[in-house]
């Protein structure tokens, strides 16, 4: 089993397609003859993962302006320390949650046609967000 | 570690509890002396597996009205190249993620007694799906 | 692979914080060599598993309060056998999810600051809710 760590710079909030960042990190972790998983794990608690449509945009402009249906600003939280964007963003990160596991086959992630990684970023402002990857074989 | 593919039809927009073929195919990757984990990836953004209540049909029938609910087709999507189950679909899909690890003990599921495993179609036409079983001992 | 369960007590609805009950099984599973992934299973339908904030427990409070907005009990579900809270448990179970992988690295659980590992229960009334832990090394 290997382990590796990676930062992504988010723009705010909004959801990023990252599968080809996490597909070059894969790359020098696994040779062509790896089948295994690899296990992505976020250590932000404001912040998510998920897998979803990997070529249009506007599916991700929509995911964005749905979580703010979903999980509206105006609910009565107690919880607002950093403002009206923060219980939101922890309460998105549990519905969509931080790590994901993908099968590895001949030393590539085995998504289908029209899945990417999406890093999603619940908070208004830009993050830094850390990753740890964990390669099973 | 074992991979192995699965391709399920669905019949439209439901929840179909797919327990025994998952065991079944369990069956022809492990023998009994096999403890570990196996790991279920839907290769679809439009679709999602779940772990539910295994019983009742009328559980499976509230997911289905309760999802409509929850991510409405009346919502102002952009994405709505396939009619508008499209984009609600890819929202469900990521609310309930498409992979699951399930514990395996002695060569068989180690779920709860009331527990079944969900493949939820979220496009109203029926669909083939595929899935990647990889076990890990 | 070591495989171990355990079982916690809920005092009824709520999100408990169960990061150092998870931490002193894994301890007893691990040594300070160990770098993997630990997987926790619930054994149930009608609570979850989730991953969010672990220090002010107004957060965890909020949860509770917005779970009943976004899953209401009003809804006209079919499968009320166990009451008001049956159905809303059930699909909250799936929203959050009911497994777990965290990192393991030099034996212990490798969390991000803010993060903190709760079990969640959605019905009205205290459980003993099982769970299965699978370190794979």
């Amino acid at each position: 089993m290997k382990q590796s760590t990676l930062t992504i710079q988010t723009t705010g909030q909004g959801y990023m397609l990252i599968t080809d960042v996490i597909a070059q990190a894969l790359a020098t972790m696994a040779n062509r003859h790896h089948n295994g998983l690899l296990h992505i794990f976020l250590q932000h608690s404001s912040a998510s993962l998920t897998i979803n449509e990997n070529a249009d945009p506007t599916v991700r402009q929509d995911f964005k302006a749905f979580e703010e249906h979903l999980v509206p600003r105006s609910f009565p939280y107690q919880h607002d320390y950093e403002g009206e964007d923060d219980m939101p963003a922890h309460i998105k990160s549990s519905l969509f949650g931080c790590d994901l596991t993908i099968p590895v086959t001949q030393g590539r992630l085995n998504l289908g046609t029209w899945q990417g990684i999406y890093l999603c970023e619940h908070r208004d402002q830009p993050h830094t967000r850390r990753l740890i990857l964990t390669l099973q074989t």
